[in-house]
């Protein structure tokens, strides 16, 4: 059984500490956070506001904000440990090197109270240390979830793709509410189209998935389209998509 | 049973015929394109190339592109027969007047050959006589699809919303695609992210589902990531849609 402790007691640390205890093979032998309040949510395991008390375990996981995760790693009472944060963005070295190092990052949108299924999550592993390595991928699949080996550098650009993919398109799908809504239409018939669009990357590639007026130079579509947007933002959105779609497809002069 | 003439025989054309001969309610008794050669698609039903040759029928569906739609429409033979267009940007008085009008506009992205349900594909409906209205509805029951009441105004700004969720939202999928090939992490870590993030708007308004450095006003991590951007496009779309949401949350000094 491998022995894990986690500091921290947010949204990622409420979902590991969670699917961590639905394993056999993971015990969560302790939470540790700063403030006691945050604590409450962790039932049945034992708890610290006190970096001293932490128990031994085979992997302390490090799942608090980014700003925080070096001086948490600093403060560690022990060396020569695993030490591992969850950051999408962090570089495995911002971890104190007193410990050994690694990176456990859940690659994924966590929703407080809203269940995920680690099975479809991926997550990217680091370690300086082979063995240590070897036992991030054990924790992996013993949640089921597939994992890869990813290096900081790596990982940095899967977070900046992940604020497209994630951050920037919900935000399209907020602009369409908007308009939606200023003519009385509503959002949940786009619905499905958001569905597909996301569904139609599991068979094509982005690139060969585009439709639009944008792809097809429709020009006429375009500006029937700008006249119709109502705010100076979403119209900037609309031209500075519309031309870099333009562009990709080597139709420069829209 | 209700016969019906395809005028087209391109995307639409194709998943429509497809799906009406599925149904017990539906019959289409002839499929009308200017070229020959498209129709080589359509078995088992008759084929025409011209308008003068054109079947009784109680609707026509223009399914051509929207340029076309007019002129296919002025030159039909009859009058005050149901003539209805499949587009979701042209107004409905783009058909001509000597013939009953309507708008059968099924709001889904359609890529050839790929088989689509149309029991998620919402139908906007519309036109100027009640009845026609109802076998509409009707046909749209038959094929198992959602209806709305869906004005010419209202389906401009559905149309105009698609575009912002499907296309823009492929094209921020693509972008991501780029930086992840430039980084030599394969694209599909991040399809259960993309999935995740349209799955999310089913239970959450996407105002409230929003999350990231922009809305956090985490001006690290948005530099870093500007810093990480290779190309001049990604950084510029990558600072728009960051103050666009900056100013959605009142974070107007991002």
């Amino acid at each position: 059984m491998i022995k894990v402790v986690i500091l921290g007691a947010g949204n990622i640390a409420q979902h590991l500490y969670r699917v961590f205890e639905a394993t056999e093979e993971i015990k969560v032998v302790q939470v540790y956070n700063r403030s006691e309040k945050a604590l409450q949510y962790f039932k049945n395991v034992a708890t610290t506001t006190s970096l001293k008390t932490l128990l031994e375990a085979a992997v302390y996981i490090i799942a608090v904000s980014d700003d925080a995760i070096a001086s948490v790693s600093n403060k560690l009472p022990f060396t020569d440990r695993l030490v591992v944060h969850t950051s999408g963005s962090a570089s495995m070295h911002v971890l104190h090197k007193k410990n050994r190092r690694g990176v456990f990052y859940p690659l994924q949108t966590f929703t407080k109270g809203k269940k995920v299924d680690f099975s479809t999550i991926p997550l990217c592993l680091e370690a300086r240390e082979k063995a240590d390595f070897t036992l991030l991928q054990t924790i992996a699949t013993a949640i089921g979830s597939p994992s890869y080996k990813i290096s900081s550098e790596q990982r940095r650009a899967l977070h900046v793709s992940a604020v497209f993919v994630n951050n920037f398109s919900n935000h399209l799908y907020r602009i369409a509410h908007e308009i939606c809504e200023a003519n009385h239409v509503p959002f949940h018939i786009l619905h499905p189209l958001i569905q597909e669009t996301a569904n139609k990357i599991n068979t094509l590639t982005p690139y060969m998935a585009q439709t639009g007026p944008a792809k097809r130079g429709d020009e006429k579509t375009i500006n029937d389209h700008l006249a119709k947007l109502d705010t100076d933002i979403h119209k900037e959105i609309y031209t500075l998509l519309t031309q870099s779609i333009a562009k990709t497809y080597g139709r420069e002069k829209l």
